[in-house]
């Protein structure tokens, strides 16, 4: 053992059997401890595996071991023996063989455990933040965080395969006068001055556009000072793309390898959507779905069945389609014909605060469609209103009359909920779709003027043409998102680089040249010195771990998150600073003053 | 061209001779434009290269063209001409073909340019940074920002491949009691905290080995708020890497490959190191280079030759070894031996503030020894004395004399100008080297107690037992610089994993444990749950960018950096924020008061 190395031979997951009859060092963590038969057994643990160590009451260091706690770090010596056929574990790559161990040092005694490693059970989040480095060392999180890295290296790697290239933008940089709360940094040599946090590096990568990069990513922290969500935090990744010189189906072309790939890489065995995905735009979801963020693992379709109570037996819903802005739709149930289940939708919909919800179902007993809906309607009008729908035998359908504008939210949350009743939704797929064509202006309710309805650097479809002459509320930008599984995974555009067209854009959402001029100056500028056309996106990172760890919480995905209240607590962040830091950076506190 | 794609069929980098024939579609800037012959030839240029446009006065549009300023982006259809022999462009790959153009149109006409981009004429820092989407378009630094992301890329492939993962830690964090001057964060949703940019990943990568996670690395996002100098700038990136159960000769053979691999990859046929790479101890590095960060292109090695000056016949050096802390070292210069460059070697030495350089030279004319030392010390010494440090006819040497704590910056200093001057200093090469076995603890001149040398978690080598036995001043510390051609690329070191050995080593330096357990609790308590020996070390990936790029200021290295006063010109940061914002995040203004 003269050569041997200090610290190890082999890793705890290394061992096979194969490797009988070696002498072999190890070094990890007690894993789990249990005596059997004078002898005690040990699972020792690394980043790598488990094996199992024996140890006999003669083995130098077995009385101290032996009130050692779990999570100790400790080194052995020892040999590698089979184990006999009935004591091998199947369920561990090193199941075939165990350490016979000879020598045992103690490299690192554990205190009593706050929190416990084996056997994962159930602790506030609290607790495991706090002692974030116990928790990591929990199966579960210690393989999402694992996960985490290899899906960025795939992505990165993949990103490179489709010829881009990554460079690195500014972190500290300038307050952003549009989108959410900035984090700021007051500046020390410019007193009364901030830096700010990016909330994105939208600008940059346009900048690095103009500059000529022409195919740009970067896995870019990102941060919002906004409040926290389960799949958000102040802190976050996204994968950044931005790409000159072309359209909108170029960029799709070069993401959804990227997104299917690394999906299908690390999926599990779970379906992924084939590319090209499909395209929906936003007006159709939010008229099948009531969504733009659709789960389409849920295979119900809502329809607009105005017509068929236009007018009709149906009083209810004749009255209201009098007004017309008004609508009716219906939610398909397949195989959700019964009344108990349509009344539990009912008092479901009560519960979300509306006063009821409509229904038809197919009642076995009868041998018909039920409910008051179709005897009002008529047993024909009925059937042909199924029909329609695709519905028959055993189906119900639910429906939502009003004006699509204020009910459509509330008829999406009908829809998931009648797809996740009826266990309709296949929990081993990734569904991905892009939803295009979002409105470029929207009325704004409460000032009763328009706005941007997303992001004002897009590309209006039709151009400065379309801005001139059409209503503004029909005008669609080249702006989509991608979405998996109902959850948003980015949004992303066809830029606007013409500073004519970007400049008419802002006027007809309210702002005067001058202050373009003022707030976006340095875009406008550099548009103005030779700007190629361009587009790009950025999923989040976070997001696409979440999903494919199975999770629905980001902070399970992330190695030091901060809390719900953006604390760290095994850090002490935020924390108080020193006044003389204070004074260099040219700040007072200004503490809310209590009442 | 009815399936041709609306902006390009080829980038400007793609065209060769076998396409030639073709129709193509190409989209680019306009990079140089001149007549010749009635024809316009453009140089169309985007990220991938050039391609020659030739245009015809009868082509519609050629008018508008020939108007168009240089940097305007056209799009132009035409047909793929083979050049005559004659006017082949060797040096460009697209340079056998031209594209004849049928047809133009201008997709981003540039204004009057406040910065050229042909030709990259020499242009104040200032305008560059403030026009940077124009500085970007240049040749040089569009090279080494595309550099950047693949020495980055190969970085990370190579971590990966000595079985690295890629890990992130926060950036918004907690205020680091030790090292730098900390960017602080107001927290909005705990008011009179902040959060702190992080200086170094240091106490987190060192929780995820108590985490259990074995080998990190990130190229991670630091941040310090010092004074800019040329090789530093207020936001770094740095190669953070940490791994378990290691020495410190497992950790310089993990990173060993990565380094010489990735300089050998980009190093444009410049030689490596081999590795391994040597390994000087820190102490014999201040003694042979006057240095912690030897640039060993310089070939000259210094000489402590107190003992040939001792009670001999040059008195003023015999006077000053009197005192038993001073020497006398010698700066070898061969090939140095002329009147007239020593002469200006003592007038550089004045300048330094020195009172003047001792030095001996080979005098042609008399074919001996010659200067004052020479003469007073006798030929015979002189002879011996510079036959011990290995010179001859031709050469000469300079002396220091002294207490070497004071003078060894200004002897390597001499030893640099020497070299240089005497162009001994082989540009063509990347001279590695590792300093090892700095001191773990030093005498602080000004309070007179001891306290850590670098850095405070570094184990101590001979560890507790060292502590308790040994003058402090003796102790080494497990701790290791990369330094190649001058610059130090990184520091590292095995860290002290153990709680007793920690409170004992702040104790030596004046800390007590409550000031430790307050001011590093979070890491104590990781340490007593069980934590394994790790260390690691932090490259910095601006530098490495920067020698690879052949460049001295890290700033052409980075796309968007700051500039010396710390603004980025382009953005405007840091700006002026609004009242809403501040009062958000619980801070007023305090700006100095203006006398």
């Amino acid at each position: 053992m003269a050569t041997m190395h200090p610290h190890r031979s082999h890793t705890c997951g290394a061992l096979r059997s194969a490797d009988t009859g070696q002498n072999v060092r190890l070094s990890g963590w007690i894993h789990r401890k249990r005596d059997h038969g004078g002898l005690m057994f040990i699972d020792l643990r690394d980043h790598y595996g488990l094996t199992q160590l024996v140890i006999s009451p003669e083995t130098p260091g077995f009385d101290r071991v032996e009130r050692l706690r779990a999570e100790s770090v400790i080194r052995v010596d020892g040999q590698v023996l089979a184990r006999s056929a009935d004591t091998i574990n199947a369920n561990l790559p090193t199941g075939e063989v165990e350490i016979r161990v000879s020598s045992i040092d103690v490299i690192s005694e554990a205190a009593e455990l706050p929190l416990p490693v084996f056997g994962e059970p159930d602790y506030p989040e609290e607790l495991r933040l706090k002692h974030r480095y116990l928790d990591l060392r929990r199966e579960t999180l210690h393989k999402n965080i694992v996960l985490r890295s290899k899906v960025i290296q795939s992505i990165r790697n993949r990103m490179i395969g489709q010829g881009f290239l990554e460079y690195q933008t500014p972190i500290l940089t300038a307050s952003s006068p549009e989108g959410a709360r900035d984090f700021l940094v007051p500046s020390r040599l410019h007193p009364s001055k901030f830096y700010a946090l990016p909330q994105a590096p939208q600008q940059f990568k346009q900048l690095l556009m103009v500059a000529g990069f022409d195919r740009y990513f970067q896995i870019a922290p990102c941060f919002r000072d906004e409040d926290l969500r389960a799949d958000r935090s102040l802190e976050f990744y996204q994968l950044d793309v931005e790409m000159s010189f072309v359209t909108q189906d170029d960029i799709f072309a070069a993401i959804e390898p990227v997104m299917h790939g690394v999906f299908e890489e690390f999926a599990d065995g779970k379906s992924v959507t084939p590319y090209p995905f499909p395209r929906i735009p936003y007006r159709d979801s939010i008229a099948w779905y009531g969504s733009d963020k659709p789960d389409l693992r849920n295979p119900i379709k809502m329809a607009d069945v105005s017509e068929r109570f236009r007018g009709g037996g149906f009083g209810l819903f004749a009255r209201i389609l009098e007004d017309a802005k008004n609508a009716v739709w219906a939610i398909p149930a397949p195989k959700g014909g019964s009344r108990a289940f349509c009344d539990r939708m009912n008092s479901w919909a009560q519960g979300e605060g509306q006063p009821g919800l409509g229904y038809i179902f197919w009642s076995e007993d009868q041998g018909a469609w039920g409910g008051p809906i179709a005897k009002n309607l008529g047993a024909e009008a009925t059937e042909a209103l199924m029909a329609e729908i695709g519905l028959g035998q055993g189906d119900a359908a639910f429906f939502v009359a009003g004006d699509p504008k204020s009910f459509y939210k509330f008829a999406g949350s009908a829809r998931t909920k009648v797809g996740t009743d009826l266990k309709l939704i296949d929990e081993d797929r990734f569904e991905f779709v892009w939803i295009v064509d979002f409105p470029m202006f929207e009325m704004n309710e409460e000032t009763n003027h328009v706005d941007f309805s997303h992001n004002p650097f897009s590309m209006p479809q039709g151009e400065l043409e379309a801005l001139e002459t059409k209503d503004p509320l029909d005008i669609l930008a080249y702006q989509y998102d991608i979405v998996c599984n109902g959850y948003e995974l980015c949004s992303g555009a066809v830029r606007n680089h013409l500073p004519e067209v970007m400049l008419k854009a802002f006027d007809i959402a309210g702002y005067g040249p001058s202050v373009v001029e003022e707030q976006f100056g340095g875009m406008l500028n550099a548009f103005r010195h030779g700007a190629p056309p361009h587009g790009g996106l950025a999923p989040g990172i976070d997001r696409i771990v979440m999903l494919l760890a199975g999770q629905t919480a980001i902070r399970e995905v992330i190695a030091f998150p901060l809390n719900q209240q953006g604390q760290d607590l095994l850090m002490n962040a935020p924390s108080e600073v020193e006044e003389k830091q204070l004074k260099e950076l040219h700040v007072r506190l200004a503490p809310p003053i209590k009442v």
